[in-house]
């Protein structure tokens, strides 16, 4: 079987995700990067397609160009990864979806609703993929957790318990990473809940099934000077009476990259964090805790699907990634692919959340509709 | 020195915190307890009173007459320990300080903020002592994390993360803790808000040093019938731009007494968790995470100040909740204490806690102000 | 039921373990102390016994003159504790053994295997109660790992790792409890291996019901110019098969009083650490680790025996002394007592240890037989 | 810069840790797989080649006949990774090895230390590397580890405690990567030594810089019918007077993959484990343990160096295998590479491991020299 062909948009010299996207798409060997609008200025994209082996003649400085030359061409790229600050996912994506080519958008989805809109629309009019990499629902142990949840092992839900939190921006830094991110022209309105509290909304929908309806949302920027939120402490409500919170942050001290997820049902609690994903704590009524392990005793299906290597040898945080790629690209080829992997909606709902955040804030915390008009 | 002589009202056969009340103050040899009307049943107050070597001339049924005698001897109490449920604080609280004794009352303050407002005035109106036992804020880490904030170790807070998560009422359960807890005529209109959601909101409280001027409130009754809340979900502003989250939950399957408590400010963050109280995380901007220790490597003053044992030996909520006592006893002996005791103070905060978050609730979640008229 | 009177020898002002005993003794309410030979020099021993409240006329100074006063008063007392350095063991114990009073004695139980003897023939002579206070027993997480080994839960065993580590000795400090601990004449030969590996051995040996028959030690003492050992390597082997491995250290930085033991057998595995005795790991063969909980779901009969406080509230190590006390009253008083109490075959095995230890290091870490003669 | 070419021998349909070869190769994107003899049957070996996309014409049964065929092709092999049962390392190492080409081989380096010995010598004989894949040590906290112990900061080390604890032959399993690690003929004399025991060995040496000199060994086939160890217990000491204890466990429990690893010193202490590999706990004498975190604060250049992605985003055990592959084709580029890679001086002193082991255990326990004649 042939490794499909990946091209990218962003991710030259300097960035981050793009290299993340790279690593993911490389471990299963099932893509080969080709082609690359690396960078917007020319000379960048040239050399950062040539440290990454992308010939010459792949080696794009417009997306534009870019997805009409891959698309004209007999070995032209399957899929597009689009990795660019997030004001800069919408045309890229509607370009290469209107020549045809599949896309793997980072999230969130875009800097604007409209964007996004405008996102699903050309999606739907040529029927392509739109996958946006939500990484860390691909975690096996959150695909096991949706999946007992589904089952019904945790009863009817009663409480989401999601947070994400970090502290690198807890004072006023400025590098390539930060700028852009605390930068409302280039971050959109959000800022932390944009970057990490969409993470976190999703998670929370994705491994509950449940559908948030309303919100109160308390948003701060603490940094002086800082232009969009870097704090948000955030009350939901789910259809069928579930409750939730969600906290987002980048200015807790003392956080590296803490998302974690716990969910309590009628029947049973769930307790995870992304620090140590290998590890799940899972608690029947009246029994005690139990620390299932990816892929350990008690492995659903779903939680066994994606393993690599057995428990005890912990997977990570690309191999999550990864197998969003994998699934890309088993969808791609027309194979089924067992759990949903982030696609439109999923990113239309992070838009929606980010909105809403935003208008509650604005109105003194109070409360927001979350449902689609 | 001679011991403090103790008595009782409430914590007769079957009850759970008069006991607590009665290993805490004896651990330290500070206190005898010698007299009490440990039930409003006058077999049961005989027989409870015989069960803890109580002279019977001292085993009262009727907590009026018991503070008219008490008062009357020579060798009267010193201090008497109010352990009914919450309905039945203020009125033994009022005769016994009316009658010139002391007062540890059992937290929340009473059932409505009417009761706590006239054992607030009884108290003023005597001078006699009215301890509130918040018993959580006497750990010794709890004690060092005020200290280290008050000295400025966390800059300027900016999230206060508090959560009281427990699971025994997840289902309908009947039994003597969880009847009158679930009785709105015997608790007040607070369920898990006033039974454990004041000793969270306390607790962020005197450690922070911060005063919650607004909160908006979620509260549910997950429990088919059940008739006061069961979980709540809370966002907190304090005074100076602070912002805080506030869970408590005693249907969270999974958790069995998850008091938790984090605090992030511009220089550093702590982390500390009741069911493992004798350490506490704590990490500089810019630093890695620190295990402190009780008593270990960092310990402050009054980190130290309470313990009975060396690091590495755990002390335990039997240890915290002796402290009071033991300050207790040095403030009626008109010694110094260090630490503030949770007094009248603490007790009217935690009842507007509860009213505000029960008005909140009631108007969907809107925010409320928590800042005496 | 009148509360038992107690004595003491040792544990005057500055001692650690003298006070330790009398906050065990006083937490349930069993004991009072009446009587001490707190100290040698009389003035320390007078004023020692003024803090605690002891009587002037039952203020000794020397052991044999109270144990002969008290066996002569009518409310004499009805034990004593010994809580001397290990060479003042024997002495008093045997005094007050013989004038008809029962003993606990701090451990481990002499300096000499000779003393021990002799303990145990005075032991013999008047059938009083001699207890060596191996606390850590008493934890009821312990309790209840001992009953779900013998209840087979774990199958056969095949591993025992106990391991005690500390650092309060990494340096050549000198303070009143280094000092002693830290000089053979007062310690006995064993320096790590008598004050904490005897804990380990003893430990392992009453969860597991199983009897070492042969060990292999590799002592050192790391601190230039220490005369007992610091540090102890130990390769044990038990009757019917299963292996141990045992290590003791008070050199070990980053260790506070790092007590911890796991069992391993053909069906299940534990693991259990002092630090947090709150919580013990349970793996069944093919299925997860298990957190069980102090009094939480899945506690045996003898895990709940002892609890005060409901699960979630943490106990500590006062509490799991104060067991011990509460457990000797019972015994004194005639009442069945569950679990075995630690006793003189416990005191004996332990000396046995520490000289099967020196002698194995001193023979280059040759091979001893642990089996009486 | 071209991808590596890199040929397998062993790692067909149903191999376990030939797949994890191929993973770690393609992580970094510096290898293609090319060629393989990747199984003895030559059905086998066809069908597996086209699974990986190895072109039909390097598809090999035969071994020696690959070694002659890639190093006569233009664009043969740069690098064979072997990956077949220890008692099939030797031959095709030394025959790729002769033929000029590199080698990359799995642990242990053979079945028997006569086998070892042969291929060290083909190695000096043409000058080619040889790597033994200790993947463990590669982590890059483990990295760290060992920088800041040769920097000094854990002062002259005391105890190096280390264990290697699994379950998953706790019983009498049968299946294809139980079998030849259980049969003496295909994983030579040692058992879990071999397997686990000699990585948790190699990692004691390579973190600490210390030479083991001697050691006495407990070995168990604790499975009724097993010919090889499953449970070692061993002592060790190293030159200058550290101490060691080494547990190796393929029946315990509990135990997924626990390799941990503990280093005590004069000034300081570390302790690791390999489920969790991103974080480590480090305590200078006198001070709080800090958790240290892959890439986090206190991260030093050698803990810096091999790092994908930031702190707070797992990399596992498949990202420390990809280092060595990285690492290997840097050596094999002309290029330097700052820590030194597992070679033959670490895979002979793993042989002698084994044979200490077996010959201390025989003869009792007894201790044996670790040294080399």
């Amino acid at each position: 079987m042939r490794r499909l062909r990946l091209g990218m948009v962003g991710g030259g010299q300097g960035a981050f995700i793009g290299g993340v996207h790279r690593l993911a798409a490389r471990l299963d060997g099932q893509w080969e990067l080709v082609a690359g609008a690396l960078s917007s200025d020319a000379e960048r994209a040239r050399a950062s397609a040539e440290d990454l082996g992308i010939a010459p003649d792949r080696a794009y400085s417009d997306f534009e160009e870019m997805a009409r030359a891959e698309a004209a061409r007999e070995d032209g790229i399957d899929a597009v990864a689009i990795v660019t600050p997030n004001h800069m996912h919408a045309a890229p994506a509607i370009a290469f979806l209107r020549a045809g080519i599949h896309v793997l958008c980072d999230k969130p989805m875009a800097a604007t609703q409209e964007q996004a809109e405008a996102m699903a629309e050309a999606q739907r009019a040529r029927g392509k993929h739109l996958i946006i990499t939500y990484n860390y629902t691909a975690y096996p142990l959150i695909r096991q957790a949706r999946e007992m949840i589904a089952a019904g092992e945790l009863g009817e839900i009663r409480q989401v318990m999601v947070e994400y939190a970090q502290d690198w921006l807890a004072e006023d830094v400025s590098n390539k990473q930060a700028d852009w991110r605390t930068d409302p022209a280039r971050s959109g309105a959000g800022g932390c809940i944009g970057d990490i509290g969409t993470h976190a909304f999703n998670l929370a929908g994705v491994v509950t099934g449940l559908t948030a309806t309303e919100l109160a949302a308390d948003l701060d920027a603490f940094v002086p000077g800082r232009k969009v939120d870097d704090n948000a402490h955030i009350l939901l409500r789910f259809k069928g009476g579930a409750k939730g919170m969600l906290w987002a942050s980048q200015v807790a001290v003392g956080h590296e990259n803490g998302l974690r997820l716990r969910v309590h049902g009628t029947k049973g609690g769930i307790d995870w964090a992304q620090e140590n994903p290998n590890e799940m704590w899972f608690t029947r009524l009246g029994g005690p805790r139990q620390r299932l392990t990816r892929g350990g005793p008690g492995a659903t299906e779903a939680g066994l699907a994606s393993l690599r290597i057995p428990p005890g040898h912990p997977e990570g945080y690309l191999e999550g990634f990864a197998t969003l790629y994998a699934e890309a690209a088993a969808l791609i080829r027309g194979e089924s692919v067992g759990a949903a992997l982030p696609g439109v909606g999923d990113g239309l709902a992070g838009m929606r959340f980010i909105a809403a955040c935003i208008a509650s804030s604005a109105a003194g915390g109070a409360w927001q509709s979350l449902t689609p008009d």
